[in-house]
């Protein structure tokens, strides 16, 4: 089950030929045929990859992880252990719906450990959810949520340290203290300055 | 691993022969010889059923569920991906019990994903647990209930969607705006009419 | 699969040799080279088990928990079903960091289904963590923990009963009323009398 572009775990199930260069996929993956995952990523043990779901590059995906058509992750996102997602917000047994509700986590987003992500919203660049909170609203780039339901807590750098800001002028601004990168907010917006 | 009655996928366990026709058992699953499922089920990825489960008709596990003895899902239950059943209220590492604490999911009843039953308790019929609760009460049917410890936040219709209530006489009434079904809430009871 | 010293289903992948003699691995579990497991344990399921971690005598892990290097429980720890570790608390995708945030469960403690361990607590002696509980603090010895995020609620008996405390002169003392254990309480602190 490995080729010259990517390694799969010999107890791995890897149907679909849409892997990129130098990904990994674990042992007692699933990965059905259709599902698509970029370059370099890391599908660790026991994760179910559907087909119409997409990975980007650069993306980390921990033990347990189920990813459903409707779920894309964008580069670097990291999902954590056990982290739920879901593609019906009205799920009975045997009732098929057209279509499915979409879930989009951006660029460099954490999806910390058993956090669920409940479908039709979107997740922003470099925002970090909170190991168990449970999401049922959009969360803005660089947004910390926690809790049940998950809840803004503040804001994080693009290195996942909590952002401190201060007021200058007509705008917040802070200054990472872990590596220096400087942030500014406005209307509860960050944007990288 | 398949038989004229069931599908079973080639990297499945499947040690009981109480499995009904139709239903369908996925990759990683591991089926106890003494586990009971009956027909047209649908028991994806994962999944784990010991003996002394009991799995009705026309019912969805999503992946990476166990049903421990002591669980019974009656028919057309919704289960999703990450739910978490429990068999002892009181857990010690080999501290060994009589008996074990049961669970009851009623008919039509959805479990949303990453939900937590604690044992011991009912969840009525086409009641509605949400992503990530954590259920450790009863649930009486058509009720929806969110959040850890999960708590009543109104009912749904059988197709799921929210019901709005409206007072009408000695009783209140709704009609659901999707599918038109029409209900009476009398005393918490949720009937439909 | 099996020697002398302990069992390992056909379906588990087991590349250590550190491990106890009279213990059991179940289906579908991925026990790294290099991963510490002691005597008499029960690892069911579904269960990862990373180099570096380390697991004691007589410890019971219910289906899909993944110990990562950094994690260490203690003699006779229950860990229930879907349980979740972490082990680092600024994960972003492909930024390694040097070493890990350990976390330790001690002797006796018991995680109820599905909580959450965030990386760098200690969860104390016969502790009681309860289900989907998301533990973001150290937990005092006999503590009962529940809630997202955890808060203390009362305290447990060794046998896992909730204790009720009442003042004697200058501490309070409680009687289990399950097995009759004496313990005192002072600062916070519960001892064994």
């Amino acid at each position: 089950m490995t080729d010259a572009r990517f390694f799969a775990h010999p107890a791995a199930i890897v149907e679909t030929d849409q892997i990129g260069a130098g990904s990994r996929i674990w042992a007692f993956c699933n990965i059905q045929q259709g599902a698509r995952i970029g370059a370099d990523c890391n599908i660790c043990d026991g994760c179910f990859v559907e087909k119409g779901a997409v990975v980007g590059d650069r993306v980390t995906v921990k033990n347990g992880v189920s990813l459903w058509a409707g779920v894309v992750l964008e580069d670097e996102v990291f999902v954590g252990p056990g982290v739920l997602f879901t593609n019906d917000v009205y799920p009975r047994s045997k009732v098929a719906r057209d279509g499915c509700d979409a879930t989009l986590i951006r660029q460099g987003a954490t999806i910390g450990a058993g956090a669920v992500i409940v479908a039709g919203h979107t997740v922003g660049r470099f925002a970090f959810i909170g190991a168990g909170a449970v999401v049922t609203r959009d969360v803005p780039d660089f947004g910390l949520w926690l809790g049940n339901p998950a809840r803004p807590a503040g804001y994080v750098c693009t290195c996942a340290q909590r952002l401190e800001f201060s007021r200058s002028g007509d705008r917040e601004v802070a200054r990472c203290r872990a590596c220096g990168r400087e942030f500014a907010l406005r209307n509860g917006q960050v944007t990288a300055r």
